[in-house]
């Protein structure tokens, strides 16, 4: 078991319906020492990649992926989410479904900062359905730039995000991936890594 | 002039409306060497201090926040904005209004991650009328936690939140503090550091 997985069997709070809240490390109050050893495990999983910029969406990514772009010593761009229809042709745009809150998003990420020669890694908190990190993902191909690869802290491996992601040929590396979780037991099971 | 004066100098764009865009190194974009150097610049400030968590607000606050924290060897927490009114009694609440977008947003911090015995550092990336940052202090104030400063990267010295707040009697520090703008000339002047 890693780092991650340990600090969510000792923190993590399963609630009814799959939540898996880690409020108290990753995504309400920020455990930083656990965020730069992410960050440097990211690093590692992604060293042979030429990244040139790391790309996150507000608002919980956006510690992780600051601690990403530092260890590779390159910008981080977070993608707006946007209710305003008159954007002004300056921005990539793509439609986000947020299983969470039920509704859908404009995600937004202004064309000057992801150009054709970038190389990004896509880096978020979780990944559940995967909505998400797909518009994340059409936001780089809208730029024409490459996605080199994406990095997630918590990744329910129970729901379809993550094999869709990876079916469609991206080098996907989640740091915990919760195979399955009881709300009545408190168990959670992680999938071995290989 | 210091070194996120010269850089707003280089890079900010003023539009009309008194409205400084700083995208492309502060809250879209962000320059991870320069959020660094801030964090830094923030802790000599405070370094007398006995500080035990960064407080800050979602979004554009958090890398700064972030890396304050990670200077100061602590937990960072960021302020959620809720439209929600069932807040089941375990979370500190606060009225803020937008400024920028003519609306009241309540902001919540979970009552567990702030408790009597913390010694706050209040962080953010811009005042203006200081909603935001006096939504912050009386957070703070209901945990019964101490404020012992408050670290703002842009402070617009031509409105009326920073006035106030040093006024109450806080310390606050603002890295740049624009005294006047000019979205016709792109003039701007910071007022002199003592």
């Amino acid at each position: 078991m890693n780092f991650l997985e340990e600090r969510i069997l000792a923190d993590g709070v399963i609630k009814p319906g799959n939540v898996l809240k880690v409020d108290s490390f990753l995504n309400h109050q920020i455990d930083v020492a656990l965020i730069d050893q992410m960050a440097k495990e990211f690093k590692r999983r992604f060293a042979d990649k030429p990244i040139t910029k790391v790309l996150t969406i507000e608002t919980s990514g956006i510690a992780i992926a600051y601690a990403v772009a530092r260890e590779f010593g390159v910008p981080m761009v977070f993608a707006k989410k946007s209710k305003s229809v008159n954007l002004d042709g300056e921005m990539h745009v793509a439609e986000v479904e947020s299983f969470t809150h039920k509704k859908t998003n404009k995600v937004v990420v202004a064309k000057k900062y992801i150009s054709p020669e970038d190389h990004v890694l896509i880096v978020d908190d979780f990944l559940a359905n995967g909505c998400a990190l797909q518009g994340l993902i059409s936001i780089v191909d809208s730029a024409e730039a490459s996605v080199e690869g994406l990095g997630i802290a918590i990744e329910k491996g129970f729901q379809e995000g993550g094999y869709r992601i990876r079916n469609l040929g991206y080098h996907l590396e989640s740091l915990a991936i919760v195979e399955s979780m009881d709300a009545e037991t408190g168990k959670i099971t992680f999938r071995e890594e290989l």
